[in-house]
């Protein structure tokens, strides 16, 4: 089963899919296998994070902007914006695809773990994501 | 086929797990496809690595130490330690899920290449890490 | 169905493998699906990037040789040359595996989004990637 959604963000940020993955993985009625999520672009990624604190995900915010600059003057690629190549660079190192298991048919996470799309441009933009849910044996 | 292993961390460092996902491969007795391995945490990680000298990753390490600080002053999320948030960040940058492919009915993993845990708090925790393995075609 | 490629690297920097892996894809007959990439070392990795400009990939090199310090005084891994650490340390940061959709009988990607094997040592080197496509379901 494979499905595609569609996320609206308002800019730089970002937002708890974990609700809308589960429900690609409930309608498919796999049992155990495993849920691929892909993001269809290269400045916005997929990351799994601490889903009770929010200070959580603007702690990596800032350590980002504090190591991936924005409009750093060693860029060659900079017409589409200060934002831009630090939004290729940051979507690199958190990561396009993610495999999640899926157990008693649902995504097994961990209690404190969320799947965040991260938006890494500044304005706004529609994303789409790739969920394809498999079983396992 | 699916499994859980629990992993017992002293603290803040890596340990080789190939074996015991190899186990859970060959328990399987699938012969072409792929094992998938995630760790419910995020504040410990997966990572593939050389498995042959230790320094490497000792080295790892102290990239990590230099590069995400312990109890930076720009984190708001500090009341559970200097190495909560930044274990949470070493988590995203080094990743929480692998997939490996089977051949042949083992992990064909290259020579050099080692599966380990990395417990990123510094006191010692019981892990939880799931493995799929499914076969493909 | 799994294949395993070879590719030979001229030293440090990136190839465009997409093709090389779509054509596994082809080869397969699989309509709806996963394709895992997956190399065999510690010292080269996968990428997914922008696949237009090639500043792009120019500006992850800069940064990466600005963050991840080829020969680094702090290294105690130094017998392999001053490119070998940095090597593990960038391969581990961009990821050794890869997994992507395959709809419709070909890989599911954005617009933008090329696959880039990404040699970190500076010498020509051989790397073995190991392709399977599986179909979901």
């Amino acid at each position: 089963m494979q499905d595609t959604l569609i996320f609206k963000t308002p800019g730089r940020g970002t937002q708890n899919i974990t609700r809308q993955i589960g429900d690609v993985v409930a309608a498919s009625k796999i049992q155990t296998g495993l849920a691929h999520v892909f993001i269809k672009h290269t400045s916005a990624s997929l990351m799994i994070c601490e889903n009770a604190d929010p200070d959580v995900r603007g702690d990596v915010e800032r350590w980002l902007t504090a190591n991936v600059i924005d409009g750093d003057p060693m860029y060659e690629h900079d017409m589409e914006g200060p934002d831009d190549m630090s939004g290729h660079i940051r979507s690199i190192l958190t990561g396009m695809d993610l495999t999640l298991p899926v157990t008693d048919g649902r995504l097994n996470l961990g209690t404190w773990q969320g799947i965040y799309l991260y938006e890494h441009r500044t304005s706004a933009h529609s994303r789409q994501v790739v969920v394809t849910v498999s079983a396992a044996g």
